[in-house]
């Protein structure tokens, strides 16, 4: 059908409530005037038009009375992003796919892409033109191999689909962690330390997806963490640091549409994620970065070989891009810190920096030891004291005066910050030494219970690997809010308590 | 979450009216009971179950009151395949994904894959467990290579998921054309052809897809197509042969799923093809087989060397499993016959059949070819006297009288048979000799006219490749049925007629 003879009719414009995730899906009667069945059937894609906007949405069919015969519905996400008010007319027809696709389909045929074939894809992607397919169908012509060169397109391509951001300063630090395991909260440590000492740390973190905390959940507990770009910049001014949730800053926004894709399909590439990460450091505009890598059997990196060529990856796109990166490998065969859920975590973090003799001491020397190689970075510094310093900085109580401040300057979240106050010990079933325990069950067993939506539940652990217990003894207490899912965790928890407990000599029985 | 500690809450089905394709959809208000937004979000998967019956559905949430708080609406799909009654109760819980996607994700990571591991993944996608994008995870991950093991485990699997026929008689002959060409309705001229000279041919035939005609649209002019696999049975025992809806008899479920995936992603592989075509020849129990390649710059195939590649493809799999395949090439430059649109096509095979003067040769010609290499199967027929015994048998009537016999046993169809009455002939702009016909350019004019939906709207072409014209001939007549679709076809074809002109010289321009 050429566009020149094309004439499809104008509907008007309704907004349905209709909850779609991400994508653009909009709704036509099965009576309607605009509808011929050889052109329109159910999750097709379509063309909105009004004006000089333009729109691609997936067709929903109805004839159940949400639409009438002369409107076309917009779902929420759709609706937004046309922008063009109710009762205005739109024309639909069947979308041409983005010229993008063809290159999706050449990487299918075993084709490598040029920067500006992974720009013209990113482009689409991150203007929501693509469905879901079609965003896996990228994902997965990329899963299987991707070249050096794509790699590096796809992590600049990211970030320029993102805002920027500039530091008029020539040294920004940064951290991140790869994530999966529970409680490891040390960027509420680190990032305190760092700024008492000076150097610039603007910290963006996300909010968990499948775990029961992100690093944004918990400090949400303390302080606002949606600030937009502007308030976010002041509060580094003024504090040489932040905590704030990456989401609201709007970094990578294909990242975010990638990771909504990938989940569902349960796709993990090593790829995927160093751009997806870097692609946000580039956009964050960090000249200095740590990257820790925790290691262990329930981690998602099972051995040190794994975390190598995971270093590789980071230090290639680092180099390529003048970040200078670090990368390091820490112990990530059990959950750091002793809490598990937002509240509970933001206790452990408190407690460390008030120099609580009750603090966990792994969350302290993990902690301790990040912010020594971030504050290595600086040239002021001689060679090796960077741990020295984090220590003087952590005891002397400068670290708790800056995360005061960081706080103040984020402003209050109204978030509730008490433990949820209906909790049951998990008990030992056998004496012995703690060999394992399941960060993946932790993780599970925390967000049975409510987290991170009930900021107050989740997981005190009492034991770590080596700690002795006696048959009977509290292995850890589960905290939740509401019953329904308290009696859900505790069961599970009573199933399955994800310790393993062996004799001294090392054999192990669950 | 442990399923043995997981109590989902009960909800109420209701049928609502979306049309969601093939996909199960359910639908769940936002102040559903049921509804927890870190379990439950849009387009997530879920699973229903009431008594021993499950079922995967896309999960899709509105406030619309569309569905109460106590209720699950279900999509048509959705509730036919879950038999359950409007009312009853279900619990729906977020899904377990499919074990067979392990597989996927494994071919995804480059492995390759053995028959139990494909047999799986066809059975769940077969029995809709898949999401679409999860059917698009797989289709990707064999479209960038497969093995010749998994492209017959693919073919194997696909054919066990679907209806079998067996017949009684050591000899089913069928042929198949892989598409592309308009017009080219040779089966139904080599169907009676074939079954007067006294073999067995149950042809079925697909409906069209992206073309302006299937076979089976067209045969549906003459007589019923949606026949069942007893009726289907009955009139092959009566006529040796029928033309019927392959749809309908459901050889090869997991293969209509496929396609309806690979469509909007425009997803082409010779391996996913073949599997296709030899999956619903094995299904319908055929010992010999005839595919048709038709080759030319708007084919399918542009050059002898990809038919040839394909034809290897054919070959190995018939080979290993008992089929006798012949693989011819012929000519796919330009439609084969006149008309294009069931009605219109309908009339070239009728045509043809009556030994009509002014019956298009080339259909003539190619059907008489293709049903002596069928004949020539016959064990009782002397090597090479096929094509004589075919032309015999159409010359004398014979086959004519068998089309009628089939066409009575099948039924009549209550379609329309008339040809639209809204006309308008495309001339040429210049004196010189036909070089060239764009058979992409005619499936979308014809379409674009109403075919195949109105069955009287297409086009007849006056003038084929080699013919001279003359400036302001005719060279073809669109015919159609609603004005709309006509002013639309007529204006695209002035826009572009689709036909190369040149001088005598072989130079050539539009």
């Amino acid at each position: 059908m050429d566009a020149s003879t094309d004439k499809p009719p104008r509907l008007k414009i309704r907004r349905v409530n209709l909850d779609t995730g991400r994508e653009n899906v909009v709704v036509l009667s099965r009576r309607s005037v605009a509808l011929r069945p050889d052109v329109f059937r159910g999750f097709s894609r379509v063309e909105l038009k009004a004006g000089d906007r333009e729109l691609l949405a997936t067709l929903l069919l109805t004839d159940d009375g949400m639409v009438g015969p002369d409107e076309l519905g917009l779902s929420e996400p759709a609706f937004r992003r046309f922008g063009q008010p109710v009762g205005g007319l739109v024309s639909v027809k069947p979308a041409t796919p983005p010229e993008s696709l063809d290159y999706v389909r050449a990487k299918i045929q075993g084709h490598s892409l040029q920067p500006a074939e992974i720009g013209a894809i990113i482009d689409d992607i991150s203007h929501y033109r693509y469905s879901d397919m079609e965003i896996a169908a990228f994902l997965i012509s990329s899963a299987s191999f991707m070249t050096s060169g794509e790699l590096l397109s796809l992590s600049r391509a990211m970030a320029d689909a993102g805002t920027e951001l500039k530091w008029d300063r020539p040294m920004v630090v940064d951290k991140h962690c790869i994530g999966g395991i529970p409680g490891n909260r040390t960027s509420m440590v680190v990032v305190p330390i760092v700024a008492a000492h000076g150097l610039t740390i603007p910290k963006t973190s996300s909010r968990a997806i499948t775990s029961p905390a992100g690093t944004a959940d918990t400090m949400e507990v303390l302080a606002r963490v949606d600030l937009g770009v502007d308030e976010m910049r002041e509060v580094v001014n003024t504090c040489h640091g932040c905590l704030v949730w990456g989401g609201h800053v709007n970094l990578s926004p294909a990242d975010d549409i990638l990771i909504s894709v990938e989940r569902p399909l349960s796709l993990d590439t090593r790829e995927q994620m160093v751009a997806s990460i870097m692609s946000k450091k580039l956009a964050a505009g960090s000249t200095h970065l740590l990257i820790d890598l925790p290691v262990g059997p329930s981690a998602k990196l099972a051995t040190a070989m794994d975390a190598m060529r995971l270093r590789k990856l980071f230090e290639f796109v680092g180099d390529h891009f003048g970040i200078a990166v670090e990368v390091i490998t820490t112990d990530g065969r059990q959950p750091i810190g002793n809490g598990i859920g937002p509240v509970l975590e933001a206790q452990d973090v408190m407690a460390v920096l008030s120099n609580d003799p009750l603090a966990p001491k792994d969350l302290r020397e993990k902690s301790l030891r990040l912010a020594a190689h971030l504050i290595d970075y600086d040239p002021e510094m001689r060679g090796g004291k960077g741990y020295a310093r984090a220590r003087e900085l952590l005891d002397s109580g400068a670290a708790l005066k800056q995360m005061h401040k960081i706080i103040d300057a984020q402003g209050p979240s109204g978030c509730s910050t008490t433990v949820g106050t209906l909790a049951a010990d998990i008990k030992a079933e056998r004496d012995g030494i703690v060999q394992a325990i399941d960060c993946l069950r932790f993780n599970r067993l925390a967000r049975s219970a409510g987290a991170p939506i009930d900021k107050g539940a989740g997981i005190r652990l009492f034991k770590k690997i080596g700690d002795r217990v006696e048959q009977g003894e509290p292995l850890y207490r589960i905290h939740a809010v509401e019953q329904a899912e308290f009696d859900l965790a505790v069961a599970a928890a009573n199933a399955d308590s994800g310790y393993a407990i062996g004799p001294r000599d090392g054999g192990s029985a669950r």
